[in-house]
């Protein structure tokens, strides 16, 4: 397969575009073969430091495109003004992006936005489920029949290699997660130190399937609660300092912190569930689509990206 | 609600598009509001009477984009050959359509397309599954953000009345079906006559409740069978020549003949399930899903569009 023989015919006057989906390429040599990415973040908050490690990224700036959701929130309306500035910025310069589109949200968002409410057993069937509806907005208003892969990206990853896209493209896998850590000062040592914040890297367990099999159809199973104790292998608490960071570790639920997604996974028609599908939601929800639909879920123990510490 | 209010500013020099989705009107107003319309169609086959139907359309040509996707057969590169020409000719001359995208598709897809042959019901689930991913893939990779309406419009509808578009938007259904009949010569009489023809626009019944319960998880119930008498409800049996064309039905399955859908129903995730979903896949899984997202489905029991009669 060769990027070279995809018939891409865009006849401006005509109005007709041509695609060949089996002539798309795919590849670990992605950025040799011209392999164009959507960038998608479901947006509450302008991170600065967030769009300073974007920006970084040293995949061909040209071959990506961004995509933002942003809710109808103050909030939201305060992280659009603060996108665009920096937007102005960027598009102005060399490494600008290929296209950037962004969306306002129709549906509902909640208002508190902190840490420990948005991580309350109770509300995150809620928000979850919101948080879906946005994801998948997102995706069926951006992705184009040129689009390689999706990187799903949160608005809160602040850190991350450079070379963060071909790494995981590296793996050539339809779905690839990379392990969430947050940075933070220890109270008692006063030293700089890390620990996991993602918990919805996952594999499943005997103790995981027992529960959602107790379950009513309507409720779901979401990881990282003392409550609903799984006993799942987390991939957060997999992550080994000294080990070798391209160690794969197949998963069965994962995040949307950093995952790299190939387009056809979601073409196919993998999303995210904002209803309980198998028990799951969202990202979660996700995962079990693509594998229902026939592809396999992986994640990287050693290779961090880090959330930003409120 | 109003169009004018939609904040679209397409700033072609930094390739920045801003979309407000709760500002995008979908109204039974939709000609008047300038509300875009996609229309999808999955082609095995290029039927001069279908293209000629569809251009016959009053929905005001420059607010509809179209989009095909055809399989990777030589039935397949036949059509592409006579759609193509055809688009030349329709392109060129007044009531052009604003866009058009021709996918080839990456998948399988069976070479024998005969009646009889596609309609086997051992077949049903590998084809329809194929055809579900053929539509995932057409409508991931085709809606915009300015999408208000999508018409799923197969490639062998060959007769509908012009109003088509209007009269089901007219409806302000989230998902609402026409009833596909066909017509025919009737080998007795010698007599034109028209038949049922779509069977997947149904009730659920308690039987067919039953049936599903009784399934493995991954087998699937298709409507129209013999072998599998659900004894749902079917729309194509409540057609009355004499009574109200604007007569709704709530339906819990649909086909794909000519079913218009709110572009957010598929935003906010609905898709067609290649996988059994609630033990239906395709059309009738898509119906499944829309409901589980929230929304009703409906069908228009007097409301015809032919099929065309190999
Ligand atoms: N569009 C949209 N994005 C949101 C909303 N709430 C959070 N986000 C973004 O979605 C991502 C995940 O949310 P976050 O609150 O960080 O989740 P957590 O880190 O798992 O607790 C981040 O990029 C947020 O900025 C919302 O209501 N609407
Ligand atoms: N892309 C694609 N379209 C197909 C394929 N098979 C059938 N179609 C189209 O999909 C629609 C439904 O298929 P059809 O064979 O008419 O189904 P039936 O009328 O329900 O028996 C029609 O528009 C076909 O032209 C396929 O393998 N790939
Ligand atoms: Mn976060
Ligand atoms: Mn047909």
């Amino acid at each position: 397969k060769n990027k070279d023989s995809l018939i891409l015919q865009n006849l401006p006057k005509n109005h007709i575009s041509h695609y060949d989906l089996n002539k798309l390429t795919v590849t670990p040599d992605a950025l040799v073969n011209k392999e164009e990415v959507l960038i998608l973040t479901p947006m509450s908050k302008f991170v600065p430091e967030y769009w300073a490690n974007l920006n970084k990224l040293s995949y061909d700036h040209n071959l990506i495109t961004l995509g933002f959701i942003l809710p109808r929130t103050k909030e939201g309306d305060h992280a659009l003004k603060s996108l665009e500035s920096a937007i102005k910025k960027t598009q102005s310069n060399q490494g600008k992006f290929k296209k950037i589109t962004i969306l306002r949200q129709d549906s509902n968002s909640l208002e508190s936005q902190l840490e420990k409410d948005r991580h309350a057993l109770k509300v995150q069937k809620e928000r979850r489920s919101m948080m879906a509806l946005a994801r998948n907005s997102l995706v069926f208003s951006t992705m184009s029949p040129a689009t390689s892969w999706v990187l799903w990206l949160d608005a809160d990853i602040i850190e991350s290699p450079q070379t963060l896209l071909q790494d995981l493209m590296a793996h050539d896998k339809p779905v690839i997660s990379a392990n969430v850590y947050q940075r933070y000062v220890d109270d008692k040592t006063k030293q700089e130190s890390i620990r996991p914040y993602d918990f919805n890297n996952w594999v499943e367990s005997e103790e995981g399937l027992k529960i959602a099999a107790g379950l009513k159809d309507d409720e779901i199973v979401v990881e990282g609660y003392a409550e609903m104790a799984t006993y799942r292998p987390l991939m957060a608490h997999y992550y080994d300092a000294n080990g070798d960071v391209s160690t794969e570790m197949a998963l069965d639920g994962v995040g949307g912190g950093a995952v790299l997604v190939k387009a056809d996974v979601h073409r196919d028609g993998a999303m995210f569930p904002s209803f309980p599908f198998y028990h799951l939601i969202e990202t979660e929800g996700f995962a079990k689509m693509a594998k229902r639909l026939g592809y396999d879920v992986f994640g990287l123990p050693n290779y961090l990206v880090y959330h930003f510490n409120e």
